[in-house]
């Protein structure tokens, strides 16, 4: 029996990103396109946008290694990440995607390059090409500019945020609206909200697209609260933000994991947040579906994980399955 | 009428053999191999081995260059050097090399997957995988260490050369012997006779096989002495010196430019060196082929120009046409 190829769009960046696509990827029948922020200014890539005026290559870069083939020795040549020298903090993959960028003038060009020489399943667009910077207005007047600044703020939650914004403002990229028009699924999150996720939004249009496409919108909420930014957020209250950076009422599934983590891991992390598990609070018209999406790996912290940041985490086949099963 | 394949292996390094191998390139009944020399420790190539402990990208990557299809944007972001920011003075493509050669742990796994991606014609081998410097002993006595530092040295003509070393002892590349041994025609030079030929046959058993090879093999000898280096040298002192360091009698063939470059472009260069158009001096047992290989195109320093080091240059078709004739 021949399966129906469907076009499934993940809107993202980050590590919740790279864990969808890695496991959506493993579906034949899926044509994927990876959506991702534009808004990054930290590490690797903020150095590299600074020293040459390039767009932010990171999110891109985990986009394209999680849907290269597994086990290529590009795909570990992307993610190589230097420890010393002149070129300590960089990674490769970021210094490979903004010099082919200056090269051909066109992320655009670049990104079909490296496509082809990571033979990734799918596609990795830029939600925009123009070069902004994210703002946050917070409720107490105080302003914090660049992505990087304000995953670092500690005190978001306490004061609340007003407003985010891009400057300048940010024009779409065509081709993440013809992805969106034509998906038969969108895939929000999981990812960190301010960070990865709203940037997405803030764009011109994309709310707009959103609203108009045809496809089941999803989305898959994170495991774990972060402390400082999203304390004691329900899914609803992700849903919500989302919703109001984006479009009222876009989202017509939320997938969240029902599973607890082990409390030996909370006790680790419990200096970063709280577990997220309650689904309550959300009106009736959105198909709530809860599954045990946790990963059962031991994750430690090492430099060379590309998601070293995150213990506890998705398991990406599980999420993969979860997701196709909405299809 | 079916052309017979043949094997042509050139021997070198830097910007002459970056010139050999553009021309013979366009010949498809050649099979190509570029034994590189692994001396160089300046500039880029300097920085990565001292910050990586990786064997030299910098002569490779002229080669690998050399050999990939023209136009096509992969070449043209392996030559891109970086201007400004962290990373001045590198070129993409020794960052790659180096990288990738950390990554697989070994350098010649890195140059065939660098060559599948930039579909060269032919293989790119290093003469050795030892981690080698050159060091210069002097007739006065001083010890000169380094490519760098010879290279740089402008009283090597004045003092004399007792001898040429490489440390530790360099093994020789398999790959190497296997291509000398199955050549049809080896080509040596052109190229800087400190820097870029005889630290090839400084890897020891490199002259034996030379020796032993069934193949023509052929001296292109420079265009211009260079000041301080290889003043007043004639084609015959030059391919002295190269016997000297490789085997006595290596050569069968000389071939040599005819054509004198213009006034002008040899005032602009007389602070660098002069002509070398002198055949005389050879035994007859050499068969000395004398042709016009020079460029006739006005070439000025500029910044993103390969051999950006030379006013006057070999003409790459001409030089491929007068070596293809002494198959």
């Amino acid at each position: 029996m021949e399966v129906k190829q469907k076009n499934v769009v993940v809107i993202g960046g980050g590590t919740g990103t790279f864990t969808v696509l890695s496991g959506l990827k493993k579906y034949p029948h899926l044509s994927l396109t990876a959506i991702v922020t534009m808004a990054d200014d930290g590490g690797s890539t903020g150095v590299l946008r600074d020293e040459f005026g390039v767009l932010p290559p990171g999110d891109l870069r985990q986009c394209l290694v999680a849907l290269a083939k597994d086990g290529s020795v590009l795909r570990k040549l992307f993610n190589h990440r230097y420890e010393k020298g002149s070129l300590a903090g960089h990674s490769f993959g970021n210094i490979f995607i903004s010099t082919l960028e200056q090269v051909t003038g066109s992320l655009d060009k670049a990104l079909d390059t490296i496509g082809d020489i990571l033979k990734i399943k799918g596609s990795v667009v830029p939600v925009t090409l123009s070069k902004v910077r994210l703002h946050a207005k917070l409720k107490n007047g105080k302003v914090l500019t660049g992505e990087h600044e304000i995953t670092s703020y500690q005190l978001l939650s306490r004061f609340g945020i007003a407003s985010l914004s891009l400057t300048p403002a940010a024009r779409v990229n065509p081709k993440a609206l013809q992805a969106i028009a034509e998906a038969d699924l969108i895939v929000v999150g999981p990812g960190n909200l301010y960070a990865s996720l709203i940037p997405n939004f803030l764009v011109g249009g994309v709310g707009k697209a959103l609203a108009r496409a045809k496809a089941h919108k999803v989305y898959v909420a994170n495991l774990m609260n972060k402390h400082g930014h999203t304390d004691d957020f329900t899914v609803a209250r992700y849903v919500q933000t989302l919703e109001q950076y984006s479009t009222p009422c876009v989202f017509d599934t939320v997938l969240y994991n029902t599973k607890k983590p082990a409390r030996a891991l909370l006790l680790r992390y419990s200096d970063e947040g709280e577990p997220l598990t309650d689904e309550h609070g959300l009106p009736p018209r959105y198909k709530i579906v809860g599954r045990d999406l946790l990963s059962r790996t031991l994750h430690t912290h090492t430099k060379k994980d590309p998601l070293r940041r995150t213990l506890i985490r998705h398991d990406s086949d599980k999420l993969a399955r979860a997701i196709v099963e909405l299809l």
